[in-house]
């Protein structure tokens, strides 16, 4: 059973200390009395403030429509104590499967969104829609990060990196270069 | 010195397997005689055939125009060996700086593309712009990788991956779990 995470209110200008470095994300999402989870791999940080990241969500994901239509989501941060769950999240559709219940994980109410945050996670970001013009052509959502909920321990949470044909990568040592930085690049 | 990666052709419908991780890669670009390199962590994949990346190249960028004008330019993925490159690159600006002399780098012809291959990278994707739809609103490119280059060894080479703040992560262990997917999802 993985932890459940005591989180605390995170800067949504920050969310790139835990997105960039391109971490499995679990993508959670409401539709009326419907939920689900889907697991991701591609996406990207777009813009500091507002909170912007852009999301790859292939139309063939029954998550596609719940959140075009909703307009809302929450990106969930999971570690490696996820692992086996991540790969039955992405190995399974919400179409047949309730996933929460499935894979035993918890969801918990968020704050600006209808969607529902995984307490099971590290962190969880709560994203509105903000823009869709590449929604049709590449499945590309760009999100606003409206909330953020992240765990203060361990400050360097081991996430998993997919990179393809059922193999991650996982998150190893910490590299500090901070000294090598110009001051107006940190 | 890092080491000169002997490369072999690799298909470009996989490059998810070296970008997807969310590694921090290095951007070469040429216009007309000059050259520049860019430090690059916010991009994703977006489709596999044709083979297409999305890069937020911002617009204080020198390479941002070299890129939009030439339409073109190689993404290179560098590893633990080159982490000072790195950070020099990214705090130095190509409108003072020659970057192929400065920190020492190789640049070897690409085949389908007039910008440069850096030869001191793990693997280098040859690239060509595809849609500049949301470069003026998001500085979003979207790249084709028209050809790829990749060493053979390591199998899983130790990439960095930026978190803000002057501080990387680097991979980690291999997690395989492929025993777990339904045939479909590989």
């Amino acid at each position: 059973m993985a932890r459940q995470h005591k989180k605390t209110d995170f800067p949504v200008h920050q969310v790139r200390r835990y997105l960039e470095p391109g971490p499995i994300v679990l993508v959670s999402s409401r539709r009326r009395d419907k939920t689900n989870i889907m697991t991701l791999g591609w996406h990207t940080m777009l813009e500091f403030s507002p909170s912007l990241v852009g999301c790859m969500i292939s139309g063939g994901n029954h998550s596609h429509r719940m959140i075009h239509d909703s307009g809302e989501c929450v990106i969930n941060l999971p570690t490696t104590a996820l692992t086996d769950t991540v790969v039955g999240i992405g190995n399974t559709s919400g179409a047949e499967v309730d996933k929460f219940r499935e894979f035993g994980l918890t969801a918990e109410p968020a704050q600006e969104v209808q969607a529902p945050l995984i307490r099971e996670c590290h962190a969880s970001f709560e994203c509105r829609l903000h823009d869709d013009a590449l929604v049709d052509r590449y499945n590309f959502f760009i999100f606003e990060v409206v909330k953020a909920h992240v765990a203060s321990v361990p400050k360097h949470p081991k996430t998993l990196h997919y990179t393809g044909d059922g193999v991650f990568i996982t998150a190893g040592g910490v590299v500090d270069r901070k000294s090598l930085f110009r001051p107006g690049m940190l």
